[in-house]
């Protein structure tokens, strides 16, 4: 089989096509400005391109082929990180589906070495599966999915990550992306294999199948791509010994390259038999709704006046607060929505901001919990001293989010290096960008001195310790496609750092004590070893006999402990 | 009129729109593992959601629906920098058009505040002005534009930044993007009034007249949004004078908000007459091609055999060369392209890097050149030292890049702050996002106590000296779409680091010598000190008179100057 036949890329680093293949040829006008044209160097004169010249080379840019050339904004910059990411993608996938069905999840990574350069991934759940007529879209374009037209906390959000991991896959070794999915154990196991035609940003079925698959309901996807399997921080050892400790209800099992040599599987248990808690999809809070949104909702509503559409179209409205919006504005409230002009719509826009309305609803996020951090930390460090700190929810832009922070002091952590510090995202750690993530900012902005830490200005604090840092939303606000750092929202790091002053105040109070502690125990042993020259002191003074000595030793050390309760 | 039926927006902020307002009623089922399902916390248990169910939510996702949302990505986290991003999108477009047709560029940025929190920005320029039937999709349609397809050196690449600028006014203001465009003395100036529909990704004319205009070609582009105006490193002001810098072929008057209070218009006068060298458009280099790439190469290509394809699609590749990477492929170099196969295209991959090729031409880069970038520096700084290294190209993933450095020392900088960085991309100087950038991580990474200055482990050195880098490229790699940083590739950060090398160098001779005139002129003094002394003991000692003693310090001084010439 010819496999090339089957997909079809872009103009990839600047690839002609022919549309675009040939410049227009050049015409050498004469100009008054003729004289002040460039040149220089040597060069053969400017030719001027006129606007009807450059108008012809304008033209339309799929969404794959923008991706493909700009691979780095999605995490596929070198061969390690595009191994990480597309291991990445798949749990996340897998994850999210399994918590939508209600499924404990049972992932498993394997990675298969081809040649020196060349992995097999494959990542396999035991989730709902995907219905057959959906599996070329889901794996084979770009900005098609189910989470970004809601607000609901999951950790996908765009509908690109595994479509971009299988069009990397192709760009490097030509191979297709293979997939194998069931519904129920009524229904056949579907196998595909297909590619993005990265020009069109569609799929291209090269291969579809029913197969026999031992699992009643799942998923597996393999991708082979150019890759390094590397350790250290990026690794993807790391990153699943990260995702397990913040997925406590997930159980995982590894398979590295060379398992001979890595030990075979590594199986990450369970350590929770209870599914985060449900997470409902919300409405929009008017706090966080920009004017242009605004009219939008007012076109699209199914309501039939202002009020209705305020009370049912976003979260925390009632009659009587859409009443007092309206009354502010001067808006009437029966108004028919699709009737309101630009200057109503901006009138309801500044009397939104000016009414006091409750926040929005919080069940729609799940915190880890403060038991569960406690727990993982624990697993994950041998620490002197633990603590951590779930905020309220908090909103930015109409989104609610919520800030957790867990602490590890002391014990086998290092004392002369930048403390650790771990960033995750709707249960996903962030292993890239620390330096552009509104977490690093939160905890470098942060006075840790005041929490008894050493701090370089501006640098993170030095000293025995490990912090963990999640943020949960409906809506995660990432500085990339690749998700690797959230953006510095003021209203996150603000979230961020009085979680982080909660902890550092625990964190505070046992430092002192240590070191309190430490201070007496040093003045004490000064004292004990001075005792029994004082003792000697008095008998030459008083000339009493060496028992009367000894008892005075015995009563001194008696009243130093009295008075000096550890 | 009522503005609000002229656009529509996606479903920012997760408005739901029709096809997915409601979600599918819960089905509560029982199941095997439904006592495994999670609830906690005192909520409803959850509804599994079947793979149907999860199938009927996937939809598309529209490019500028998801731009909308994540803006951020685009440069419009909040309102300065919205601002500023406008601005200089607005002036790319303006320097592009102006050099592509080899006009030399007056671009004129005007920024009225209309109230407290909202501006209107106008960029206007004399380049060729836009033909009519485009003006629509330039500027409300993502994803579009002339400079994608193409190797060739530009300020834009991507056809996203205005369109994004006229949405986020939009989206702040529910005002449209208005353009005025001319292309010729002889032809109507046309005035636009657009919007963007978010949904579609389509414009939605407003206003479509002919009028009356002074210019005989330019365009101008007005856009009001939500904005700050603020000073500092990240100012507009900031921008302007540092665009002036790398481009002494542009006249750019800039009229401040409060023109009154800010001195009204501030022009930056034209200091060079030539443009750029012009640069030309370049096929891809073998090197950085992919396999995927190659084998729709092979597709695409006209030529009739592997060897014409890889000569006349690729530069640098004769037909010796050509030849010598299919015998080393073991392909006949006759085989019809659009026959190879994945094996054989993966064959002639491997070939091709095992193949010694030339590196790709050159004259497709304009540097700014050592000259320019030392009068930019003498004119931004009063120093003592100035040195600039223009790097050789060079080749990233088949593209090639440049590097420029120039460095200013001593005089009227600071001497206790680290360094002043200013980075520059095709002319463009970049202003967030620092710590992300190539150019951070090589300045950083160079080890500055070589060179006579002092630097904190992994930061920037500190010291009276101020750094701008340049890369020139067909294409820069940006780290995200509102192109603030540079992605580090090692062959980028190879080069920085070189041309850093080659300025350090400079200026640590000039540091030494610097120390070791203090040093003599400290030497000097003292010894200058004591002649007299040394004259009086030589007097008392001998006891000859004072003019003796006198002709004594003549002479001494005079054998020491010769000695110590300085």
């Amino acid at each position: 089989m010819n496999e090339q036949e089957s997909f079809a890329f872009g103009a990839e680093a600047g690839v002609p096509t022919r549309k675009a293949s040939r410049r227009s040829p050049k015409k050498k006008k004469t100009r008054k400005t003729a004289a002040k044209r460039g040149g220089g160097a040597g060069r053969a004169p400017r030719a001027r391109q006129s606007a009807s010249e450059l108008a012809s080379k304008q033209r339309d840019i799929s969404v794959s082929e923008f991706f493909a050339k700009n691979r780095h904004l999605l995490g596929f910059d070198n061969p390690s990180k595009a191994l990480l990411t597309t291991v990445k993608e798949g749990v996340d996938n897998s994850l999210d589906a399994c918590e939508e069905a209600g499924i404990l999840p049972e992932i498993r990574v394997e990675i298969a070495q081809v040649d020196e350069t060349r992995f097999r991934i494959a990542i396999e759940d035991n989730g709902p599966g995907i219905v057959k007529a959906q599996v070329p879209k889901i794996f084979g374009r770009l900005l098609y999915g189910s989470k970004f037209h809601r607000l609901r906390q999951s950790r996908g959000q765009q509908g690109i990550g595994i479509s971009a991991a299988g069009m990397y896959g192709l760009l490097t070794t030509g191979k297709p992306v293979v997939i194998t999915t069931r519904t129920g154990a009524k229904q056949d196991a579907h196998h595909f294999e297909l590619v993005i035609d990265t020009q069109k940003n569609e799929p291209r079925v090269k291969v579809d199948k029913t197969v026999s698959w031992p699992r009643d309901h799942g998923t597996r996807v393999e991708i082979e791509l150019e890759g390094n399997y590397r350790g250290g921080q990026h690794s993807v050892d790391n990153y699943i010994r990260q995702i397990s400790l913040a997925n406590p209800h997930a159980e995982i099992t590894y398979v590295p390259p060379k398992a001979e040599e890595h030990g075979a599987e590594h199986i990450f248990p369970r350590v929770s038999d209870e599914l985060p808690p449900d997470t409902d999809e919300i409405k929009p809070h008017p706090y966080g709704v920009e004017l242009g949104v605004l009219m939008q909702m007012f076109r699209d509503t199914r309501s039939r006046n202002v009020r209705g559409c305020l009370v049912s179209d976003f979260s925390r409205v009632s009659g009587r607060i859409a009443d007092e919006i309206c009354k502010r504005a001067k808006v009437s409230n029966s108004r028919r929505p699709k009737e309101v002009t630009r200057e109503e719509a901006e009138a309801l826009h500044k009397a939104i901001a000016a009414t006091k309305i409750m926040a929005p609803p919080t069940d729609c996020i799940a915190p880890i919990g403060n038991d569960l951090i406690g727990k993982a930390l624990r697993a994950e460090v041998e620490a002197e001293f633990y603590a951590s700190a779930t905020r309220k929810p908090a909103v930015y832009r109409g989104n609610p989010f919520l800030i957790e922070v867990g602490l590890a002091y002391g014990g086998g952590l290092s004392a002369d290096d930048a403390i650790t510090l771990y960033r995750y995202a709707n249960r996903v750690p962030l292993q890239y960008q620390q330096g552009a993530c509104a977490v690093f900012k939160a905890v470098t902005g942060t006075d840790w001195k005041k929490y008894q830490m050493q701090q370089p200005r501006g640098a993170l604090p030095v000293g025995p310790m490990l912090l963990m840092v999640h943020i949960a939303s409906v809506w995660v606000p990432f500085t990339s496609e690749s998700k690797e750092a959230i953006a510095q929202y003021p209203e996150i790091i603000k979230e961020i750092r009085l979680g982080l002053q909660e902890c550092g105040r625990q964190v505070a109070t046992h430092i002192r004590k240590k070191r309190r502690v430490a201070d007496e125990a040093k003045k004490r042993a000064y004292i004990e070893k001075y005792i029994p020259q004082v003792a000697v002191g008095l008998q030459q003074i008083l000339g009493f006999p060496d028992r009367e000595r000894d008892k005075v030793v015995g009563n001194l050390t008696d009243v130093l402990e009295r008075s000096r309760k550890m």
